[in-house]
């Protein structure tokens, strides 16, 4: 089978060892004689792996016993609305930036719930940067922050000094480098972008964060009743949890964050590298607030942007349609993405450029090739 | 490999046919090149299965344009609380029956948005029957039933006559046999009982009853929100409703629903009839209420359940420890559980009753064999 260079932002790569292991597992999980999906989640098989799930997540993050962690449903989007419902006190506000889409779904949720201060936003510049030098009220319940804004490509390089509980939705690069976890009061992140498969969402909480809303809370949206079930209230995503543990054992099993964070660097700057060289292309984004994760660019000539996708999935690059919110280009470079999936796109980037010059491709009059 | 016998009462048994296709599907979807767990939703190849999956629904019961339907996250724990926020307006009554633990979770949560008639309780007897003969109120918003009790063993054979808009929990006999539609106005379903995986739900809804509560609605738990985007609002759990496709695609093809329910007939036929007879076994709920899905029963003389269990697993079979909490045993015939498990465990229970007779096995005085 021809190989395919895996650029989609989500569902998106997952590492052949882990899908490998998916499919052992969904023929003969332990040796039991049957499917991993196919036996109850109250089997001695099953909650030990819920367990090593639990200890990997754990150790890569370096997560003690301060911090509780639950795999629950319903993607970011059901986040949006369990954070405040959790955390947020009647008659108090929370402290909000405005990044992106997600970061805006965020905010409009969380206004059910109470007064929400965006206190940063890059609305004015279609999110094309990260907000900086903003106040965050020390009288909030805590501040939200998207770490990586998947659809406009910033990433937040820098956390600001935050004098009240951070909340962060990871969803799209958690994992992907050390973090300064102390820092962190509630971290959340849908699977399917950089640890496994949609499904399932991983939620690390500070435990003393934990029931101060005085809110009554539906005991399904209560982070307590998944943290005091070890995320079996009710059946999980057995099978969703499950790619996600073989994900991480394999990031683990590559030197964890560390390594990735290094191969993270180099795949993100070989590709903003042939961004910034090629006459053809230009990122969207501040550069300062890059992502490493998903790089947008689109072409001076909008015109060859159809033809240079179509070339790309001629040389089997696919998942390469910006958002459609804001089209051009994204390539998302995530944990899964080999290198040489990278240096594959650039060969691609230079070989168009090369017929642009040789005149077997139309460049449109001013722009300069 | 041996031959598991798998009564698991969920998650449980999927049919070899759909979880080869799931293998197929890991491997390379649709001649992509890539698994199916690792593109983007949004891609054709993905939505074309999202629709084909949704006209076999339609397909199955014969649910027209009145109904909507969509997949969901959370389990039926997270429907216990988004029927009453959908429903139920503020200062009005729900009316529901409460016939086991999960009917008792549904009451529970519904508690939350208003007044909770239990118009009918079969609790005074460890819910070993189902209610009869109760009044439905006809100021009710609507009134809820559990189609069947998977931990209890009991189900409804006939609906009560219903003035209000019916909402049935059906995720332990879903598709298991043919139903009246048009008396239902929302049915909802986990799939990893009797049409898949753990991780997605079905939401079968009449058009009509959704936007009248009233309530202020979180986006993600307002069934118009799903219904709208085709239940890809968020990204979808895709390898659950995957493999749900693939299993009612099975059952398409094996006869639908009728034929299912003459299957289901024989093999819970069969397995009742021997508890009936063998004088080690007893059933534990009225026969009227027999469940086909989920058979519970217990041994005369206690002290032998152990050595049993022991025996069936010995022998291969396996899922039949009752819930925990009542102890026991449970065979879960699912759709997919073939005939011949079922003779399996018959043989079983025949062959330890010639154990017991021949004094290979220790039977307490006053037991009877």
């Amino acid at each position: 089978m021809t190989k395919v260079h895996n650029f989609y932002a989500g569902p998106a790569i997952i590492p052949q060892e882990a899908i490998d292991g998916a499919i052992e597992g969904l023929k003969n999980f332990k040796n039991m004689g049957l499917s991993v999906v196919e036996i109850s989640h109250r089997t001695p098989e099953w909650e030990e792996t819920m367990e090593q799930a639990e200890q990997i997540i754990r150790d890569l993050f370096n997560i003690g016993d301060e911090y509780a962690i639950a795999f629950m449903q319903g993607g970011a989007s059901a986040q949006f609305t369990l954070i405040p419902l959790n955390l947020l006190p009647e008659g108090r506000k929370a402290a909000y930036t405005k990044t992106g889409t997600w970061a805006g779904n965020a905010i409009k949720e969380a206004k059910f719930y109470g007064e929400i201060d965006v206190v940063g936003s890059s609305e004015d510049k279609n999110f094309s940067y990260i907000p900086k030098g903003y106040t965050i009220p020390s009288d909030a319940a805590y501040f939200h922050i998207t770490t990586n804004n998947t659809i406009f490509g910033t990433q937040v390089h820098e956390l600001p000094a935050c004098p009240v509980p951070l909340v962060a939705d990871m969803s799209s690069d958690i994992f992907s480098r050390p973090i300064d976890l102390k820092r962190y009061d509630l971290i959340y992140a849908g699977a399917q972008k950089n640890m496994g498969i949609a499904g399932v969402t991983l939620v690390i909480i500070k435990k003393e964060l934990l029931g101060k809303s005085g809110r009554k809370i539906p005991t399904i949206f209560d982070y307590r009743t998944h943290i005091d079930k070890q995320s079996m209230f009710n059946t999980p995503p057995v099978f969703a949890i499950y790619v996600l543990y073989l994900t991480l054992k394999w990031l683990k099993a590559n030197g964890g964050v560390e390594a990735a964070y290094e191969r993270n660097k180099a795949k993100s700057a070989a590709l903003y590298a042939e961004i910034d060289r090629n006459p053809l292309f230009e990122g969207t984004t501040t550069v300062e607030d890059r992502s490493m994760m998903n790089l947008n660019f689109i072409m001076k000539d909008k015109s060859l942007e159809k033809g240079f996708l179509e070339f790309a999935k001629a040389n089997h690059c696919v998942g390469l349609e910006g958002h459609r919110s804001i089209g051009g280009f994204r390539a998302s470079l995530y944990n899964a993405l080999p290198l040489e999936s990278v240096k594959v796109l650039v060969g691609i980037m230079k070989e168009f450029e090369l017929m642009a010059k040789s005149g077997k491709i139309q460049v449109a009059a001013g722009a300069t090739v």
